[in-house]
């Protein structure tokens, strides 16, 4: 059984798990999705790593609906985004709800369900790209594609605790792509590592120019005057100062701006007239369905409309071209202010949305959340700047995310600083049903585990099997008198994963330090100690790998 | 008495001579330009340089109008290209007529009249810069600023037989400039040749990113396929023809390419949403004007408002944003094509316009008329392109024009190849009034006509003094024989200025071929047959300059 064959096994027992359905607008049928990934070689780069798509990417033989089932299509072919990873070897598992036509920060916007957030299904998933970054942070899809307008790749990364990149405009195509602004749309990358993202951002995107020269030394790094991040969530602007010191500590010199350029700018996307540019893509799709037409497209009936969305669209009908050269023009002013800005800077350093709303919150003031949600995305695509989005930790145990903005074609060093400022992976060491080729391997590669090394622990530990389903060890400290080394394997897990994990972790299954046989101590997994009543003791088998193989022979 | 004083008094004899006040928005009385022609030293490189200056561009003192009386303002700054040019030593004489708000292209809409065309006044000007560029082809001024938002640099400079050159956006500040599409606008330069544009523009031009490296080697040229050039005035296409042949013998390659994008955008202008960008900059105004509004601006009656152009402007306000989204995607798509063509060119040429309208041609079909003239030049501002228009010959004894586009930031290389393909000065010889010093060598300066050597005619002619007022020599050839060498200036005089030159040669005076001492043979100063009856013969004293001193000490 080849890697991708192993990985998708694991995501659709993930996907049985999690329950929500509502990630999917078409999730593929897993023996369909099983026999595509048989055919994967090993050799490929992304073989094994699986792949969600954002509904309003083109992927062949799956209806495109943008979030609303009377405006889908049937493409023939791969969006060039798509194409690009699945030649690389990545399969593609299904099309994921969205914000209708990408119009929402929050993520509810959509006829197929609001879509709850990974770790709090009371509250948002955040949007529009809702489905795919809630597939990745629940560990079901490695990477996914979204699009970014306004944050719309972002803001879901961070209320998710995931790494998302929107590159500079341009850089990856938007063919097959349901346009939400044309002149700003991206398509953008989630995944649980900056390093996993970029490499899918290494496959997607067009060559391009080379960044900007850079004076070698400290990265610089603008952060706001203070006062000027506006209100956030309870603990945000600790959270804030936290990767900010963090930056700082990391060698990084700080430079304070002036952030109104930015937050002036976000607030023209949605107040002035640059939202008719959604009324110019879809607007006389919407018309029709709404019956403002004598000839009604085929199939449409208004009734699969967000009606939030439809508002915002069709309100955006009747906004005059003088006003829009007119808010151009401000925009240009204040683009200008902004660049001179970061012209000095490697990036600027904010946080990547402002709070973390519930369900409830945005039913009942769906425009008021959304806007606050985009106050400091939504300049990005408005200025043609890049930007990365990272998990920095947690407030309340929530994700908090942060977000670098940098001037175009600097998205590797964009992706470079954000390694600085995230949380890193943590080592978990396994001894038991984790280890490779073990039944619950699966589930350490759904949260985007990677395997580090094979070793010991030292030999101050016994193992004794335990009585659960599927069998299980126990593993427990004893002392360098009483114990022996027992088989382990390190992995790296993501942030967001060990969450998962440690959430999911069965009784009397728990996770403490562990010693290894060089010294180090990581995190791993032990037991209870009223677990080991009627568990015999296995030790003299050097780990559990060995005591299977024995009962199985016995 | 300097350089400049002498040229002012020259202008105002012109101005008299030439009677045409519609050029005129502000002229300067003559007493204060003279005493400020007397501070201008002699050793400033623009010294001597009289220059007009658009009506919707700022000059210190004068009222700013935008071609709208009611909508005048009186700066108290010179706009930056004014300033420029002035601390160079340029006079500023006053501020021109133009088509209301820079909105048209034919010199015909303004309450200050329609302006008539320098070398047949029953045909239009060409607008928008319609009095700047007639000023200058009537010799008034040696320079005008104009702007160009569609061609309104370009047109007149064509139907008046000068250079227009229209810079790269932005290369010229557009501070203290009314704007017509602030995106688009361009201050622009006329002159009598493309030295004197260039010059002036070195001064006016900020510091400009390097020109496109390019490879050593002939000029590649790139002119439409067969048949796209549409609809031309009798003659006018083997007018171009003839140009295009110029170029190639001059050693230009030439490339056909398809014009396509560039006649599609440029069809946009007015009939797509960019023309809403008019309102954005005056529509208020109007608004008020027009009585739309409870509460007029002060002054406003909308008596002086132009039909044409309010009726133009005030329609744009209705234009939807989302059409201009849709078409500004449109337009970027055919940029995308037109500069793909251009990658591998120096320039394209391109007839400056389509046709010479009369007045009444214009009264009676004003959009359509206008519409036409903009065929060619309505693309280069929307493509972000720099053009040089230039006269290329005469068509039924009046100019035809071609323009050259480039690529952003080729300036310099434009004027460089207009300089091939535009009619060079003609040299003529004088021998009287119009040797240095003497009471019509104004007449010279003001055609633009610049010194070339001091020699004599070959010794095949004499002279006689005429009766004429004021008097002057009449010169006769009358073979080798019989004749002695007469003293002769040779003075080069811009193609424009020598048709005014042979418009206002009074009788006797004609012009026609004359042999220099060195066998060369150029047009001079002749006289008719009849006019040597009753006229002394004064071949004895060698010269005019000798016979005029002779009678003084006499």
């Amino acid at each position: 059984m080849n890697r991708a064959v192993t990985r998708v096994r694991a995501a659709y027992a993930r996907i049985a798990e999690t329950d929500r359905p509502e990630i999917w607008i078409d999730l593929r049928p897993r023996a369909e999705v099983e026999a595509e990934a048989a055919a994967v070689p090993d050799y490929l780069p992304l073989a094994g790593t699986l792949l969600a798509v954002k509904g309003n990417i083109d992927v062949a033989g799956l209806p495109t609906t943008a979030g609303c089932p009377s405006y889908a299509y049937l493409p023939e072919a791969d969006a060039p985004a798509v194409a690009r990873l699945r030649a690389a070897g990545a399969i593609v598992i299904g099309t994921t709800n969205l914000d209708q036509f990408a119009t929402g920060l929050v993520g509810t916007r959509s006829p197929y369900g609001a879509v709850r957030n990974a770790l709090d299904p009371d509250r948002i998933s955040g949007g529009s790209s809702s489905g795919s970054a809630v597939a990745v942070a629940l560990g079901i899809a490695d990477l996914a594609l979204g699009t970014d307008t306004a944050g719309s790749g972002r803001v879901p990364a961070a209320l998710n605790g995931i790494v998302g990149l929107k590159p500079t405009y341009g850089v990856v195509p938007t063919d097959g792509v349901v346009p939400a602004c044309a002149s700003l749309d991206c398509v953008s990358v989630f995944a649980r590592t900056v390093a996993q993202a970029e490499r899918a951002l290494s496959f997607l995107a067009d060559p391009a120019p080379a960044a900007p020269a850079r004076v070698p030394g400290p990265w610089r790094i603008a952060v706001p005057r203070p006062g000027q991040l506006g209100e956030l969530a309870p603990g945000w602007e600790a959270a804030y100062e936290d990767a900010t010191r963090q930056l700082a500590l990391s060698g990084a010199e700080l430079k304070e701006i002036d952030l109104t350029p930015f937050t002036e700018a976000a607030a023209m996307l949605y107040e002035g007239a640059f939202v008719a540019e959604r009324y110019t893509a879809v607007g006389a799709f919407l018309d029709k369905a709404n019956g403002a037409d004598e000839t009604p497209a085929p199939g449409a009936t208004g009734g699969d409309l967000d009606p939030t969305v439809a508002g915002i669209i069709t309100r955006a009908r009747d906004l005059p071209a003088h006003r829009l050269f007119a808010d151009q023009a401000r925009l240009s002013a204040l683009r200008t202010a902004a660049l001179a800005q970061l012209a000095d800077v490697d990036a600027l350093l904010l946080p990547t949305t402002t709070e973390h709303p519930t369900l409830a919150d945005v039913a009942a003031d769906p425009l008021g959340v959304n806007a606050r949600l985009g106050r400091f995305t939504n300049s990005t695509n408005l200025f043609g700047l890049c930007a990365a989005a990272v998990p920095a930790g947690t407030v309340h145990g929530l994700p908090f995310g942060v977000m670098l903005i940098g001037a175009a074609h600097t998205d590797d060093r964009l992706a470079r600083i954000a390694e600085t400022v995230t949380t890193p992976p943590t080592h978990v060491a396994v001894v038991g049903a984790h280890l490779t080729g073990q039944p619950l391997n699966g589930q350490l590669l759904s949260l985007g585990a990677e395997f580090d090394r094979t070793t010991t622990t030292s030999p101050a530990y016994r193992l004794h099997a335990l009585p659960t389903a599927p069998p299980k060890p126990g593993l427990v400290h004893v002392g360098p008198e009483r114990g022996r080394p027992i088989e382990a394997e390190v992995w790296r897990i993501p942030a967001a994963g060990l969450g998962q994990l440690l959430t999911a972790l069965p009784r009397p299954m728990t996770l403490g330090r562990v010693t290894l046989a060089d010294g180090a101590e990581v995190p791993g997994f032990l037991c209870a100690p009223e677990a080991l009543h009627d568990a015999p003791d296995i030790t003299h088998h050097g780990g559990w790998r060995a005591y299977v193989a024995a009962q199985r022979r016995g």
